[in-house]
C-alpha cells in the first residue's frame, strides 16, 4: 500500500512524474504551529507525547505539500535507554552531563530495548501512519554510530571533536566496543520503527565530516555498514552526512539506497562521481530560503538542472531548515520544485 | 638569495630532497614561549609591536625546524585601516562591534594605505628577514575578500553565515562594491608585504566553504582571482580554504601556485582531480597531534604516500594547530615528515 508513491519510487531510482521533495527539520521552530505547541511542552516532553509528536509530524504534509513525512524526534532519544542523561537547553542544542570518559563508562552502557525505551516514538509512528492514510510515506530515522559516539564523548556539539578522535585513535579497543554497542542499538531502533510502520529510513551521520577519509574507512565505515546491511533490506535507506564531499565514495561504500549530500558541492558532478547505482538527496543551501522568491527559484532550478532528470533524485536542503526561515518561502520552494520538475 | 630553498622550490613544483613542512598557527598558544609573551601583552598589542611579532615569527623556525616562517599577525589587521573597530576577546575569537549592515556602511569603508595602516607588520617583516639570514623563506598572508566580508557582516564567526549570504544574494550591487573594496585592499596589503620582503604569500579563504559552488563561482571567484592575478606574479601564492572539497576545481580556477586543502579528503585523489599543474599543501588532521607518536607517524606516512613523491607537495596541517597540542608532538611531526620523505 502506497508503494507506488513518488518518494518511494525515487528511492528505488524509478522514474517519477516530478521530483519528490521534503526538508530536514521541516517540522520545527520556523513554523508558528510548532512554536504554539512548544509553548506548552518542552522539546523532550513533545518527543515523548505520541499524540503531539504525531501532530507535529503531520504539519508539513498539510502545510507545505511535501512528498514524505519524517517521524518527529531526535537522534539522541535512544541514548536515554542506554543510561545516558539527556538535556535540551533552549538554543544550545543537546547536553549530556555524564559523557563517556573511559572503558568503564562504555561497559556500563545498556543496549536499548525499543519497546521499553522508546515506546512513545513507536506509538507516534502508528498514529501518523493511520492519519496519513497512504497520502505520503513516513520516514523513520536514527543517528549513525559515529555521530552518536561524538555526542556521548564530547557531551554535546564540538568545534573539533578532538575528544572523540582522541578515544578513536588512542584507545581502539574501547572505540570498537562503543561502536559495536551503538551499531547494535541503532539496528534495534531502526528495525522497531520499520516494524511499526516506517516506510523508509534516514541514517544521520551528521558530524562524521570532521574526520579524514582514512580514519573514516578504518574506524567508522564498518559499523555504519553493519547497520545499513541489517536494516536496509526491508525498506529504502537514505545515508546522510555533512562535510563529506571529500569522501562520499566511502559513505556510499558503507551503504544506502540514496546518498544525502550537503550544499557544498554540485549535485550533478557528485552523482556522476558516485555512479548512478545510488539515488541522491539534496542539496539546496538552507540560507537560500531566507532570500527572495526570485533567488529561491534560481537556486531550485540550478539543483534540478544539475540532477538532470535522472531517476533517483530526492529534492531536499543540504541540512536542516534554519529557524528564522519564513514559512511562505518553504511553501514556495516546495511548489517550485514540483512545478519546475514536472515532466 | 634563498630562491633555491626547498619550500620555494616545492612552490614552483620542482623536485626537492625532502618534503618541506610548516604548520598553520605554528606560532601560537600551544607554545610556552608564546604564552610567556602573551602574559605581558594583548593579542593586538603583540601584532602591533614589530620586535615582539618578529620574535614570535621566528620561534617555530628555532624550535620546530619548519621549512618556512609566516609573519605573525591576523587576517583582520587591515580592517582597522578601513575604519572597523576590532577586538580579540580571549577564547572567543575576533569581534567587530560595528559590523556592516547596509550600503552606507560599505561606502564608508576606506581603502587601506599599508604604509600608514599596518606599518608594524611591514616593519616586522623587515626584522624577520634580517634575522633569518636566508635560513628559511618568509611567508606573508592576507584574508581573501569573502572571508573578510564574512567577518565584516557577521561581526565575528558564524554557524551558518546567513547574514553574509543574505547580503550577497539579496543586495548584489552592495556585495559587488564591498568585494571590490576588499579585493583592492587585499592587493595593496599583499603587495606591501612582498615589497618589504615576503617571499611567498598565503591567501586564507577560511570560511568560503559555507557556500555552494554556484554562488562561489558567481559572487566570490572573480574577486579572489583579481587579487591572485595582481599579486601572484611576484612570488608564489598558496590559496587556502576549508570545507571546499566539493568545489576545489573552482578554487583552483580562481588561482594560486599551490592549493591548500583541509584534512577531509585524500590528498592524492584530490591532487589527481585538480591536475598536477598546481602544487598542493596539506593535509594532516590537527587532532592527530594530540595522539601518540605511533599514531602521528602512521598519519604522516599516509599523507606522504598519498602525495606519492610528486614534486609540489608542501606538508602542513589541514587547518591551524589546536591550542592543547603538546609541542613535543609538533617537533616529532616535523622530524617525521623530514625523515620519511627524504629521497
Amino acid at each position: 500500500m502506497g508503494e507506488d508513491h513518488v518518494f518511494l519510487r525515487a528511492c528505488r531510482r524509478e522514474s517519477t512524474e516530478y521530483t519528490p521533495v521534503w526538508l530536514m527539520r521541516h517540522a520545527g521552530r520556523y513554523m508558528e504551529e510548532y512554536r504554539d505547541i512548544r509553548r506548552k511542552v518542552t522539546f523532550l516532553g513533545l518527543c515523548k507525547s505520541p499524540d503531539l509528536a504525531a501532530e507535529v509530524t503531520l504539519l508539513p504534509v498539510q502545510k507545505l505539500g511535501v512528498d514524505a513525512a519524517i517521524i518527529f524526534g531526535d537522534i539522541l532519544l535512544p541514548l536515554e535507554g542506554m543510561g545516558i542523561h539527556l538535556e535540551f537547553a533552549e538554543g544550545r542544542g543537546p547536553l549530556i552531563r555524564n559523557p563517556i570518559r573511559e572503558g568503564e563508562d562504555i561497559e556500563r552502557l545498556r543496549l536499548i530495548e525499543p519497546e521499553e525505551d522508546v515506546p512513545f516514538l513507536l506509538k507516534a509512528i502508528e498514529i501518523v501512519r493511520r492519519e496519513l492514510e497512504g497520502r505520503v510515506p513516513l520516514i523513520g530515522f536514527a543517528g549513525a554510530p559515529f555521530t552518536l559516539a561524538s555526542y556521548l564523548i564530547e557531551g554535546g556539539r564540538s568545534n573539533d571533536y578532538s575528544k572523540t578522535k582522541g578515544l578513536m585513535l588512542g584507545f581502539p579497543s574501547w572505540w570498537h566496543r562503543l561502536m559495536e554497542k551503538l551499531a547494535e542499538g541503532t539496528i534495534r531502533y531502526l528495525r522497531a520503527q520499520v516494524n511499526r510502520g516506517a516506510q523508509a529510513l534516514q541514517l544521520f551521520d551528521t558530524w562524521v565530516g570532521c574526520l579524514n577519509p582514512g580514519d573514516y574507512e578504518a574506524h567508522v565505515l564498518p559499523y555504519s555498514r553493519r547497520v545499513i546491511q541489517e536494516v536496509g533490506e526491508q525498506v529504502p535507506l537514505i545515508h546522510f552526512s555533512v562535510g563529506t564531499s571529500g569522501f562520499l565514495h566511502l559513505i556510499k561504500k558503507a551503504g544506502g539506497d540514496v546518498i544525502g549530500i550537503d550544499w557544498h558541492m554540485d549535485l550533478g558532478r557528485t552523482w556522476e562521481c558516485l555512479g548512478y547505482d545510488v539515488g541522491i538527496q539534496g542539496n539546496l543551501d538552507p540560507s537560500v530560503l531566507l532570500a527572495s522568491r526570485q533567488v529561491i527559484e534560481v537556486h531550485v532550478q540550478r539543483v534540478l538542472e544539475s540532477a538532470g532528470n535522472c531517476p533517483g533524485h530526492i529534492f531536499n536542503l543540504g541540512h536542516g531548515v534554519l529557524p528564522e526561515t519564513p514559512v511562505e518561502n518553504v511553501i514556495f520552494m516546495v511548489e517550485t520544485v514540483h512545478r519546475l520538475s514536472r515532466r
